[in-house]
């Protein structure tokens, strides 16, 4: 079982449990915000800047005076010249790159769908849920006003939307883009992690 | 065993045959072209005209005529003004409904999962394929140049989008509109299938 498995989601499915549930049935690590702590170690970027720019394209007048720089500089490091985001976004794509290199694990966000796309034995999923089930859920684990809850959901997943489709060139959420989308308001959490590791074994078995 | 289920699809990707075999092994009904035939009967607009409309929606100048007619009469029949292509979606609205009724079954395109959105006991599957297996599947099946077989997948897909995105308030092939999206190059055309049941069983059990 040599399978890279990594998880989209929409604020407040339940893909981060998912993701995690799976990654202990199977037996694999299981990277989500650890992502960022490991990305912090390699880049020597702060994990402060990694938190406070996760997931987040931040439009900069700084980048248009960048353009013409290259993001690596021949020696193989990031160009210090790139604004932070950048930086920052280069950073995890190496860690990403580097964890699928260790072997088989699940990666929560930040584009590793897209990061890994040339690779060999990785299965897309993307999760969504119905707007009452996502409410419940942020409720419980936030401390926000229900009047706010469903504005606070669509603004996170506008904000993930704009960064995937900001460092890919495909768009976040579109089905032919992941090779599994489910909806967890249907299965349940634990009906979800079946079928995902289903999907997972019979990718395995059809190779 | 209660659940209807819709599945929509690229054009290439197998939906059709994932959709048959699935019936099959359910032991339910199964519709796809079936529908315009049913459609037809019972609306008395011939056959020829449903498959010529067939999941293709044409503006009309003929339609901003007539945007203040009621699509029904007040005796419950299409209203003999509406133009042809949204008398045709009308009638098939009536027969998937009507087939709804009739009690558990597979339904092809044809915008079901939105014309089904209010019921109880509906899965919708969305499925995908990569364009290398899309152009396969096109070529075995249809007579047509190899130069040609990406466009014509394109302009297919394209014409389902727009007929899907004109009478719904939804995007075709968008993940959070379908209970399950799946791509059907990863896991085989049985795989997909045993997956798609898979997904009915858990949502049934999860009631």
């Amino acid at each position: 079982m040599r399978t890279i498995i990594t998880i989209s989601r929409e604020f407040g499915s339940g893909g981060r449990e998912i993701g995690k549930k799976l990654a202990e049935q199977l037996g694999i690590d299981f990277y989500d915000k650890e992502l960022l702590e490991i990305a912090s170690k390699e880049s020597g970027i702060t994990q402060e800047l990694f938190v406070k720019h996760d997931e987040t394209y931040t439009n900069s007048f700084l980048y248009s005076l960048v353009m013409g720089s290259y993001p690596i500089t021949p020696d193989g490091r990031i160009n210090p010249e790139l604004p932070l985001n950048q930086k920052i976004f280069l950073a995890q794509f190496d860690t990403i790159r580097s964890l699928a290199e260790k072997g088989p694990c699940v990666i929560v966000g930040r584009c590793a769908d897209y990061v890994l796309r040339n690779r060999e034995n990785v299965v897309n999923f993307f999760i969504t849920a119905n707007m009452a089930h996502k409410r419940r859920r942020i409720l419980e684990r936030y401390d926000i006003e229900k009047s706010k809850v469903e504005d606070f959901i669509r603004k996170t997943d506008k904000r993930r939307a704009n960064y995937y489709n900001y460092y890919t060139d495909m768009k976040w959420g579109e089905a032919r883009n992941y090779d599994l989308c489910i909806n967890s308001s249907k299965t349940g959490i634990d009906g979800a992690v079946d079928i995902l590791k289903a999907v997972v074994q019979t990718v395995e078995a059809a190779k």
